[in-house]
């Protein structure tokens, strides 16, 4: 028979069973926590109507759509988990109960040109708090306080949430007067980090600013020190302008609060260049960075919006969000040593048969499952060294051997495969001694 | 602005979070279950390259694909989670360990003609043992045993596992000279209970088989009683054919060793009249059935199939698995109102401010969650009433005021939502009163 290649897509993770364990464990981790903090679960659809989807999207996203003709109906696979979000708040809002605070963890698809660390599908992992038209700002203050939560869980350290707000920058904007190039002007200043001082100057002078204003951004979104001295900064500059003023009192409450649930400044940190690229964010913004990896760029990003389903509905429904993309980060964490070393026990002892009383043998095994032990048989016929094998590639900590004079005495031999102890023990005694 | 309409697909479920909920506590009994018994995680794309995932597949199957058409390449999204392993096991043989034992919980894709009960994306929740070259009877038995603790762990009762072998059927059919019929007249009879005898008997006629071979057929597979009489009569028909004595003793054992585990007559029936239509099954076949349902039909199938990936490599891997589709179970199980009632609890209380001072609130909320509480805020100015219904809506038990008088004494009062019992306490005594 002619033999297909068993091959699978480039850009689409697959995992041997020790990563997917431990990627397995991080998803668990982000999905308790998120359970912890009252989030509902939420599981929608991978594929969706076109036009349901692609409501508002345009240029890049639909570039990147996996789409699907079937019949007359033209699908396409989700990119995020916001959009389903936004379509299922929207029509099941009279069922709902807001605040709507629900997480979602799944799989979206992006056709992004195939290289390294990018992934064609992979998971993300949000939290929204969706207020039925008002939702008060200290919701803000408490994602930080999730985001701490969600990554000291999956065994991350040393990791800083930046902060800022857009209404302050829109209203700093709207001081000198650029307001009509603001998002240009977003766009360019988020990748600072990236692209460093010297490029961004020179994209903003593509876009017609004078040189005067574009140093007058550059030295605003550069205020530098603890939260404390960059708020008092802030309130300093004399900047004229309600929206600068709403955006500062809002960045302020957020940090104060945030500062009641725990957080410090070593963990939460403004930033007044984080500004997020999209034009969807109205206030607080969030992104997340391993402080000793600044070069994996924001792990955890999010902020609040004024409006979640306007392409859906009348009804004013704000919110604030994060998304973890899950995928990506374990790759890294994976490639960077980070994730926990110590490996996951899927068994608790793997019984060894040196008999054929295979009878005796699953009664011994009862006897221990129902002591709450995870434990496998190895039914076929290998050498006990391959046996042994099987439990130390699969992490097995113990190995019970089950032979003729087991059968005969009612005992069963444990080998622990750390310490090398092997000890008899009668098989009604196992309750106690193992 | 012109509204889309917030539609979902049909044969795709979305749920509210009330069933969501109930949908995770089922997912998570299977997971869990799986995980107990030694099963590896695994994670494969929904999306795979259709000539992988096709190497196999024709027919009907081919009809009921999604594909996708991007730049060169024929993509089409997973129908199983079978054909997925098998692609695996092959690509990564030299990783694996085995006996391989895999678990997969993940969404797969059917464009079935849509109706009722029938879905286009749904749960599968699968098992395989794959074994390198051999694998013990012995597995076969522990299905059964691991079927009764999948289903008793998502708290359903009264159900049993009916058990078959192909072995002894194409001996037999080999023994009555219709043996290049025996795939027909297993697809055929596989629908017995579906279309009864008669038609079944009807069909077999027109595969051109003599009247007394039916009459044989039918016979034989209605041959009624419990284990032990099936097996005695089985063992009397005095039928001399290697294939049929080979699947009867494999039957045996089965059963034999599937008691020891800890099944009974009650649990675990032979039944001569499943048969799976599917040629790839090669021994054991089970098909799970509420006792008290069966008009549902089988809620877990499986089997024995003596090679996983030929299609891919030349190594034999014979493996025994079976598959709960879980999506339509949930549905069925919502609509016969079989899913435990009790409501799921998201939190522990609900904190409803009735003062401006929610540094104080905070305060509480810290001493309550490192209390191991799962609270929630709501921070939103509302009605008290309001508020309580929040907590009732979302079945939080407990909800907690705060207002100046609470702040000035630095105590918390909780009321039970059920009992409507009220108690202020010290915050600082909050460890041992709450």
């Amino acid at each position: 028979m002619n033999k297909v290649e068993p091959r699978t897509l480039s850009g689409f993770m697959e995992l041997l069973p020790k990563d997917q364990l431990k990627f397995n464990k991080l998803y668990d981790a982000i999905r308790s926590t998120y359970e912890q903090f009252g989030f509902l679960p939420l599981d929608t659809p991978i594929i969706e109507a076109s036009e349901v989807l692609l409501a508002k999207a345009g240029g890049e996203t639909e570039k990147q759509i996996y789409q699907i003709q079937r019949g007359d109906s033209n699908l396409t696979l989700r990119f995020d988990l916001t959009v389903p979000l936004a379509k299922y708040v929207a029509k099941n809002y009279g069922e709902l109960f807001f605040p709507f605070r629900r997480y979602q963890i799944g799989k979206v698809y992006r056709g992004e040109r195939a290289q390294k660390g990018r992934y064609r599908e992979f998971y993300q992992c949000d939290i929204d708090i969706i207020g039925d038209d008002k939702l008060s700002i200290i919701n803000d203050a408490e994602i930080p306080y999730i985001i701490y939560n969600v990554f000291t869980n999956m065994g991350l350290k040393n990791f800083v949430i930046k902060i800022n707000n857009r209404k302050l920058l829109n209203g700093f904007f709207s001081f000198l007067k650029v307001e009509d190039k603001s998002v240009d002007i977003m766009r360019i200043i988020d990748k600072i980090e990236k692209i460093g001082t010297a490029n961004v100057i020179e994209e903003l002078k593509t876009f017609d600013i004078d040189e005067e204003i574009i140093n007058k951004i550059i030295a605003f979104i550069n205020t530098r020190g603890t939260n404390n001295d960059i708020i008092t900064s802030l309130e300093s500059f004399d900047i004229t302008n309600d929206l600068y003023q709403t955006g500062l009192e809002e960045l302020k409450t957020v940090v104060d609060y945030a500062y009641a649930f725990g957080m410090s400044n070593d963990t939460l940190s403004i930033d007044l260049r984080i500004s997020r690229g999209l034009d969807y964010y109205t206030g607080t913004v969030y992104e997340t960075f391993l402080k000793d990896y600044r070069e994996l760029g924001s792990i955890c990003s999010g902020g609040r919006y004024d409006n979640l389903a306007e392409y859906y509905t009348d009804r004013k429904l704000p919110g604030v969000g994060i998304s973890i993309g899950l995928t990506r980060l374990f790759d890294k964490l994976l490639e960077l040593n980070l994730v926990e070393d110590e490996e996951i026990e899927v068994s608790d002892a793997l019984i060894i048969p040196m008999t054929d009383n295979f009878k005796y043998i699953i009664e011994c095994y009862n006897k221990l499952t129902s002591n709450n032990k995870r434990i496998q048989i190895f039914y076929d016929k290998r050498s006990v060294k391959s046996m042994i094998n099987y439990a130390i590639k699969l992490n097995i900590p113990n190995v019970i051997f089950i032979g003729d004079e087991e059968v005969l005495n009612k005992t069963i031999t444990i080998k622990n495969l750390d310490s090398y102890e092997q000890k008899t023990i009668k098989i009604e005694n196992i309750d106690e001694e193992f």
